[in-house]
């Protein structure tokens, strides 16, 4: 976050308050306009294809009963966030949390009992004054790794993502401040699990492909994504997902590629369109001969994939309709490690290789 | 790990392979020795404070339908040692089990059906061979983050843990082969949340403090516990816990100080006898008035209490049991953020500085 942009959300801050002080100085009662998240305001728009928050708006006022809660605990958040951006310091959702967390003065009430109200207030907050929760000073969880030929500058340091042993950069939180210096890489794969990237990058994968290796291990975090859509915005690398052949799996992907309902406001700055499926693939499981490895699906997995096929963004979509009815028909998910079953180092010599030669993809 | 612990780990598996060709050219039954892994095989050593596994030991007979499937199994797994020793490369436990996942010919029997035949085969290989599952080039998960005053060498590269910006060094889940360079740090602190771990990185802690920050999320993984012994033994570095008050994060502590039963055969290899516990403690909810962010305990976390305070290697330790005394009373638990409650930097510039200059540990 360069001082200009850091200086725009402290703008961003004080204009909530200076709306509020007018509204007190009016004799009106004090209120703030907030973006409706529910699921009744969010669509697929098939242009940007992102998911999209619709226009419905919600005012809450500070003398309504109903209201003061959520009202005092958004003022309570653009506080912090102000501490926060003037100390140039950030804090994670839990510290938010505790920051917030305390009695009001001769009352019994506190200001919050829950995280999941501070969290709301700060997704509130996101959408008034149209920052991320990163540019708010908020981070989320840290998790992942990284590898690859890409050399960045962050907080005064200069590190190659190539010259970094068998550990890899640990994704931060918040990927806002780091510049990217270097990048000779042509794309970046991103692959669900954390034994997968320790496969490739021992077999040197990155080196031999001239590419980027991304994980995180299960739900992709919003540093991952972040920095993901930032190499593929400001550098034009395309971003290929690797995953199990499950519906968990393709919902990593659909969150990468559309956003994800509970983010819908943040989609912009979080979905990469152009994101491709990479695999595993109902069609590698013929031909790379995997239906002995396969694991039988669940009833919760069937009635996931059911709900996941009947996703606005996939219902017209032929080629994943055809991969949910292959899935359905084999009633049973498979493993990208199933192809160690084939040799330690076929997924890097053979069956990703392979693949991205001949652009075998799912869009 | 040198060419010649690989050359001893080589030996080690030939060896098992000849012994058993020596069972068949005197015609008698092959058979393997195997150390006993249950309950009732490890006892707490007093004076080395580790958990140890006992004398008990199993043969395991290759003509004994009641043991071919273990006996062929060991077999299987000291095969695909081999050749991950010969090839130089590691694999995770998931690879080494679609590995060894087969059909025996001409029968409907596959070799493995589960991970949890194929896990327990490495660990016996581990007994039957003294070598740990790192150095049969087997890996557990990959996770967490460390940074501060260390520069390693690790596959040719040379990476100084203070110059990675704010993401800090990916700890591999293997890591016998790293080498320490150069090591200034003065002590180790070892947090469970990743999230503290970036509050102390952002606020230059180690920096300031001259130290080394580390964790990983949750639980603490192999790769976790190793770096942190490696650190400790190789550079008689203190290493301090800090973790919630809660009874999971006393388990945490006594994982790292003990082993853990699961691993109880690997505790020399992975246990920290000399390991502190710096907070949180129940004088810190005392001193720093915490009370008021008490979470209530649920039923189970009161049932994990009552079991830890009676473990053997706590039984008898009054500076613990007056702890799980104080949280019994309480009937809550505070976690580790709570202290942002005092201010964003309350952790870096007070708390852990005052703690480790009053030495107020527990052991």
């Amino acid at each position: 976050m360069t001082s200009k942009e850091k200086e725009a959300a402290q703008g961003k801050i004080a204009q909530l308050g200076k709306k509020l002080v007018a509204d007190i100085e009016k004799g009106t009662n004090p209120s703030i306009e907030v973006p409706v998240r529910s699921l009744s305001n969010i669509s697929f728009d098939t242009k940007a294809k992102t998911l999209v928050l619709g226009d419905k708006k919600a005012r809450r006022f500070f003398f309504n009963i109903g209201h003061v809660r959520k009202f005092v605990q958004t003022l309570e958040i653009a506080k912090i966030t102000k501490t926060l951006l003037n100390a140039g310091k950030h804090a994670s959702l839990r510290d938010v949390y505790y920051m917030a967390k305390r009695t009001i003065p001769q009352t019994s009430i506190n200001i919050v009992d829950e995280q999941s109200e501070t969290d709301n207030a700060i997704e509130d907050l996101e959408l008034i004054t149209d920052l991320s929760r990163e540019q708010l000073h908020m981070n989320a969880n840290k998790m992942g790794s990284v590898a690859g030929k890409v050399t960045i500058e962050d907080k005064g340091d200069t590190s190659d993502w190539g010259k970094l042993g068998s550990g890899g950069w640990s994704i931060p939180s918040n990927v806002e401040e780091i510049e990217f210096k270097k990048v000779t890489g042509q794309y970046v794969i991103y692959m669900e699990k954390a034994a997968v990237w320790e496969r490739l990058h021992e077999d040197k994968f990155w080196e031999k492909q001239n590419c980027i290796i991304m994980s995180s291990q299960g739900q992709t975090t919003r540093g991952v994504r972040r920095l993901l859509q930032r190499l593929h915005t400001e550098h034009k690398l395309p971003v290929y997902v690797l995953t199990d052949f499950d519906s968990y799996g393709i919902y990593i992907y659909s969150v990468l590629k559309f956003g994800s309902i509970g983010l819908a406001h943040m989609a912009e700055s979080l979905a990469i369109p152009d994101v491709r499926f990479l695999g595993i693939t109902a069609d590698d499981i013929n031909n790379y001969d995997l239906k002995r490895h396969f694991i039988k699906m669940k009833d919760v997995d069937i009635a996931r994939l059911k709900q996941i096929a009947d996703y606005d963004w996939f219902k017209s979509n032929k080629a994943w309709q055809r991969q949910f009815k292959m899935m359905k028909d084999f009633g049973s998910k498979v493993e990208i490690q199933a192809l160690s079953s084939k040799g330690i180092t076929f997924i890097s010599d053979s069956y990703l290789p392979e693949k991205i030669r001949k652009k075998d993809f799912i869009d």
